[in-house]
């Protein structure tokens, strides 16, 4: 039977300011990537939304970013290779410890807008990153880009890579994603979307932005929570997958 | 033999900038109060900060704060107990973090500035403080004025409390510390200095700014490393308890 | 005939994040009181936002706070008075920047939050936002409570003072607002705050929380933008003072 | 007679951090590039270093940065013109009214750090930064790079731009500072300096690194304020000016 995780970004409010519908998508996902207060959360934010999570049997993964509230953490930052990697340890040891109090714990670390984007590409950030997660703890997989620099330096730490597929994101015909500013970066119609993560997971297979077919490793699907339609979409591409006769659960 | 721990604020600069000398520092105290980012240490330092600490056998303790690099965290903010509760998991789950990359580990907290002035009295705050050190690790020792509402919220969450004295802070006769904002708060004469030390640790007495001696619990010796002198100060503290033939060696 | 102002605050973001429907807000009031940055509001926004209000002739105010985005200002912060002139000062320059460039000027100052309400009787907090102002430009009126430390201040240095009524809190019976944090502190029949604002702007009196009759003076009216269904009850406010025949225009 | 501008960077501190001698500095240059907040500089130690410069009529300027404390503004951030205008307007409107209180005024604008290295072939940054400037005062000249995209653009708005030499930078063939990152980036020797200088602002001839002679265009000479030995290398640079008859003022 084919098994797939679905992963969303949470706990991506600041204080008053909120962004998602958490509550909503703690009931669709099966692991969440948990803003780490670099780009967005608040403590007393994560731990709401990581008692949330713990309550729901939601898993917890670590959504590091570079330091930028200003910027959402969707801005390149040229930080060297050892502030990097610091930050990264910084931030997962603070989930780490808000997780553990609310009853559950961080089992993976995802990188968040300009890093997950740079880190494809832009080895010594990749490998700082990698770096971090591994010292910090050598048994946690990181969710990732499956053609990606980030997953070839993590495996060559003997870090447990998972690759995950974009609902809602263009491809490009090398597997990378198209840039969000550019045209058609964003799929918004739903059927078309379901019909995308079907193919996904089902086949390994997904229409690039050229026309051509290629072909992508998924071993979770990320569903974006701060759209417009979210819910509806991410709640439309679980419905499928179970219709499909995937089952949907956290990834081993 | 009388045994006593000497305490330090390591760790409080932030990107560019340095406050005090932390390898002297080093050299001279037993215990490092490291900064956790809320009032100062950004991660490449604390990682930095940390590993000389581990080289030399010097243990870690988490500094919280409030939230406040622009006041180095030394302005009361009437931050609820909730928010302060998380705010305080969230800063060591990240020191521990960089503590156990670094080669060793987080083993007490002491309250930072405004917040440990107010958590003598506040009981809301003390409480929040209290709590967050259990939930995170119930075997975490808190470094605290031996006279203070948070004592007594740890101890009844069955903490541990470590007392500990000022080496150049003015007593008020109630045993609780001369506001800094007030003349004589802060002692500079280093004879002077010691000598008071050499009187604390020993027979537990020291004089109070109204010319009474009031009974003072000793465990750990706290001296300042941002004072002008400071080195000179702490090297004479820990040479006249030396002298004394007291053992000086982390609190147990 | 009666003339009033209506004030609301806006330009609360920060960053991907939004609060309240400034736009909305924009086509119902006289005078937006403008996020300077300290509790919410990035340049891009405001400036965006200082258009839309220049557009529609709607007057600009700077909305100064407390350095803390994390608490949106909303926590009372023992700064000093020194420092707290010059982050004043700091915060009406920049939106005076801003202002001039989006076509409009910044031509009063309205404090925010724990600020507005700390300095109602906080003499040193009160006579140094006072001295900010009235070191940026001594012909900038100040909005705030009638019976005020901040009125008594800014009314010494030759501040032009203008008194606003809050229309959807509750009045104390010595004519400050119920603490947000107590029961009732918030009115949310839109009826019930239409009817009092009426009786504040007509007669000058409104019901305190212990049912006594208190004296108000009114020349501005301050409704939320962030509370739910505040454009309505807003609306409700601007409507039912406009079929009592009172004009709603910018104080002068 | 020849006549050249001196400047520094001034204000880099924060909260209870300092950075540099600023008021050694002020006894030898004309110009203070004040920090605005963004990379350094609160406002409580802006005004007082404004104050500083007005007693002693030095010319103040803002020097405006991308929002990053921890990198202390010398990390490249990938922000968008629109964002970066309304950042640098922000800023330098906040310093206008710190310097007018300080009794003095805002009377150029230098880009600090990673911003100042990025506009000088980042055109859609560069055009940002212009365009900010011109928005709030056409009037305001900008200093940099002489061979730069920041100065076309600048141009070609109508700005005044004013060329700068570096004092202790090498440079390369085409004009443009060896960066930071490289060996030989930094001149150390305070004779070669002084001479270097000398060279540049009486001859308009300059060695770069790969041996060549490169003309340069000085109205003012940048001497850093916070590296080891900076205060004399600044005096060494002023006497040797002064020696050579040439005037040291503000430039027009």
């Amino acid at each position: 039977m084919t098994v797939v995780d679905l992963n969303a970004d949470l706990g991506e409010g600041f204080g008053v300011w909120r962004l998602g519908d958490d509550e909503a998508m703690l009931d669709i996902i099966t692991s969440a990537n948990m803003a780490c207060g670099f780009h967005a959360g608040d403590p007393a934010l994560l731990l709401r939304t990581c008692r949330a999570a713990a309550e729901r049997g939601v898993r917890i993964g670590a959504q590091v970013s570079y330091r930028d509230l200003a910027g959402f953490g969707r801005r390149f930052l040229d930080i060297s290779p050892d502030e990097l990697t610091a930050d990264v340890i910084y931030q997962i040891g603070a989930l780490q410890a808000i997780a553990q109090v609310a009853g559950t714990s961080v089992t993976y670390v995802k990188p968040h807008g300009a890093l997950y984007n740079t880190i494809v590409n832009h080895r010594d950030q990749a490998r700082a990153v990698a770096e971090a997660v591994h010292a910090v703890d050598p048994g946690l997989p990181v969710l990732g880009l499956s053609v990606s620099a980030f997953f070839r330096e993590a495996a060559e730490l003997g870090l447990q890579t998972v690759p995950e597929a974009f609902a809602d994101r263009a491809y490009r015909p090398d597997g990378q994603l198209v840039s969000r500013g550019q045209r058609n970066a964003l799929l918004h119609d739903t059927a078309e979307i379901a019909e995308r993560v079907s193919s996904m997971v089902n086949r390994g297979r997904v229409d690039a932005v050229d026309g051509s077919t290629i072909v992508v490793r998924v071993e979770s699907v990320c569903v974006h929570g701060d759209s417009p339609g979210a819910v509806q979409i991410a709640t439309a591409v679980r419905d499928r997958l179970t219709a499909d006769g995937v089952e949907i659960r956290p990834f081993t």
